[in-house]
């Protein structure tokens, strides 16, 4: 852990006050600091550790760390004998998430060079609107009639176009592309080289020249709140009517998603996943990394779909998918078990007919 | 459609005018405005509606739109009859992007701070010239002997190398990247964060020590009339001789196309496609999304390979392809919809071969 | 050949003294001046061309070129009477790389506007240290308690966030981004627009409102010496540990790499590859273009994987694979040469069985 972290010393006081709905107090000395988070392995004894898992325990106890959250279940009596200050928590990684996030997550980035936060070198219009608290990096721009909410930071060398949106607390880092009249509720995360609102690849063509003639889109993208959109990941607007994503759904780096895109809510999607146009996927799914999804298709609610899996058809029935063709997972596991026997079922059925039909089968 | 669109008031007249020989007036008022583009669902009386198929017959009927443009075919005695403007084009979505793009294509986006047509912020080398109505945004570089043809759109944050040539009426958006010497013919349109000419993946390893020692890459990145190059999408110069795409191919986003590739005219390549180096495609060919394609093939004109494919083979005839290995799309979907029986295949084999040879089988 | 070259003529004598351990002179004229590099059939009389394999040949014979490098096994005496220069190399595309690296690399896009090193835009904070002959481009960011040591060049637009490290002659290319606290060996190359150390994909999702909160990286990307990484790749930061890329390791344009990657030595990624996080991949492997990796697994040393595989278990023999499911790659070879064949076998299979067990059979 090389970065530095915002507070010198946490005391455990003010932690366990302000998670006193989901943290306790168990056992070991009470009146400690907590100078950093980190993994067992490469802890200070004043590092707060997390485990989760029973397997996670051997190496915890090689950890110089003194201060350890884990689950109810870990919690032994010959753990609480020992000298060590020990948290317990229903879901300890959630709950580092939220400490990191309110204690330990650097910020000092967000203003890279000189202390000013809006940097003078940015490019403004004058006619956009920008809340309190504000930060805007180098040589960003920011268009006419863009609407920047209190809290937002605007990384180095974003580009946003004229009336783009901007709800409160949004995080774009820097480089990040959003496109004009585009609209991202509070809370979003976009990282860095992101492209939300270009244009959607659509064409008409000339069936005299055969020449290819681009569809103005005029559509936008909309993203609910706490939406991420990870680095080098592409959103194309709509043709007419919006591309959206909505509340809690987190797209990974080097996705992308074709114009008039439906996402539902807390939807999960890793790297490398591509899709066609005008697909609409439901809330609550997951999508393995480097899966295609060709257009024009539904996919409903609850449907999680294996990693470098072909998804060609609509898949309206909750559950886990994999493969190309796409298959309910349990049916793909056992075709791609059986894939590298094809060449001796090949060997074998011809062996077989020769048995039974004589020489002259091939 | 929340988009600012560019005329307040299109009268028909002019619009009938301009198109005559695409455009036909059928029936209902005349003298009427056209205030936007939609599709039906959204659509205000005044916004003009395409249908281009039957089955969009049924939700136009719902659309408040008075002003519809359709194909003959869709033309019926009973339509005719309503009090409605009906417009009649062979090929109703190509007319739709021409009037779009003439008429309704927001572009006050192309100066998105303030009101000089090149921003005062971008770094322009003197030697650079620039022809009329040239558009550059900010923090736009121009390199050393730049040569920007007039009506050119150059966006913020792009960056140009030395002599880069832009043909007239090029729309390079912001943050794209284009290596020194690269040349790009009339009208190309490259979306915001391509990558153009960087150097080729080339490396000659070294025997002794394994180390790889990068080939230095003289090629240029060559674009002929009217290409399109995605978001994200990378296409590597030459080693001695240039990278090639021929006029209106258009290119989908975070595709990746290696160093002396070349690609005929009027091609489409959709999102996500990736290409080894030297590859030669032909004209009038379409790529599905997610496709791979090895080093060194070449692929003729009018080929058709169907998405999230594998190409490891040339494919010296014109067809639809599909599949990893890749076979004729007839035969690959044959194999595809036998994937899911193998399991099955594989047990019947088996209790077939018990059968007739007995239990020693396996 | 289009590129301005660096030197007006290199007399051969120069080149042979430079690289006398590697290179002999072998026949004809001796005081000759080489102008520039080329392939045969571009070349001017006096360009050098390189000779690797005999298939060369032909061409070569048909080329204006005078100065011809190739290996001794190409040397005949008929070559050798005719009036060219000839020199003689084990390795001639090693030889030929660091010729052009030595002489003939264009460099003056280093500086694409103006005549200043570091050019009066950037935005450099006063802490950053920045050693010898460093370039920055026009609109760069360095960000505070940056180190930048001698050499090095930093592109157009670059974004390096507070506490970045660059060893010495690292050569970042335009629109790069890196994150705080990353740390880069000697003589690394980043191509436009790669993103190294953006944060982790890493969610904690809370059971009860399944909202998914981000887990905070502390980690860091940390490059050896010589990696290069390529345009529109993303290289993750670590969760609490560095992603970890070891010297001479080359990654292609479009790769994701999620958090806590860890790759060796001199490994080979080429285009579109997709890695989830924890994964450990060996030295001196080649992955092939459009390769997927599942998370959490171990690739030992000299694996190479074929393009558009996918991994989903450890590879822990050393030696070729391809295929999804992954196989020994002469296995795979056959399971892809049985497939086009599935649809004939289940076919005949069930001819087999109703010959066998009667009409009732399916």
């Amino acid at each position: 852990m090389n970065i530095k972290q915002s507070p010198s010393a946490l005391p455990l006081n003010e932690l366990l006050e302000k998670f006193s709905d989901q943290l306790a107090f168990i056992s070991g000395p009470a009146d400690v600091q907590i100078r950093g988070l980190s993994q067992p392995k490469e802890a200070s004894p004043e590092d707060l550790i997390v485990l989760s898992e029973k397997s996670h325990l051997e190496e915890a106890l090689k950890s110089a760390s003194r201060i350890w959250l884990l689950p109810p279940a870990l919690l032994t009596d010959r753990l609480k004998q020992e000298n060590r200050t020990l948290l317990s928590a229903a879901q300890p990684k959630l709950l580092l998430s939220k400490i990191a996030k309110a204690y330990f997550r650097p910020t000092d980035h967000q203003i890279p060079v000189g202390s000013e936060r809006i940097h003078p070198t940015a490019a403004i219009d004058p006619s956009a609107r920008l809340g309190k608290d504000v930060t805007v990096g180098p040589f960003a721009v920011i268009g006419k009639e863009c609407v920047i909410e209190d809290g937002v930071v605007i990384g180095a060398g974003a580009v946003l176009e004229p009336r783009v949106h901007l709800g409160r607390r949004c995080h774009i880092h820097p480089q990040v592309f959003i496109g004009h009249d585009c609209e991202l509720g509070e809370e979003c995360e976009i990282k860095p080289q992101a492209v939300l609102g270009g244009e959607g690849f659509g064409y008409a063509t000339d069936p005299k020249t055969l020449s290819h003639h681009r569809i103005t889109h005029f559509g936008r993208v909309v993203l609910g709140k706490r939406v991420h959109i990870g680095s080098g990941t592409t959103i194309d607007r709509g043709t007419f009517s919006d591309s959206f994503i909505d509340d809690e759904t987190k797209i990974d780096n080097l996705c992308h998603f074709g114009h008039n895109i439906e996402i539902g809510k807390a939807t999960i999607v890793t790297g490398g996943v591509i899709a066609a146009g005008s697909v609409k996927i439901g809330s609550g799914c997951v999508f393995g990394g480097g899966t295609c999804i060709a257009g024009h298709l539904e996919i409903t609610d609850r449907v999680h779909i294996g990693g470098f899996s072909g998804v060609t058809k609509s898949v309206l029935q909750p559950g886990a998918y994999g493969g190309y063709p796409l298959q309910p997972l349990k049916e793909y596991l056992r075709t791609a078990s059986s894939l590298p026997s094809l060449p001796k079922i090949r060997k074998e059925l011809s062996q077989l007919r020769q048995h039974i039909f004589g020489k002259e089968q091939e």
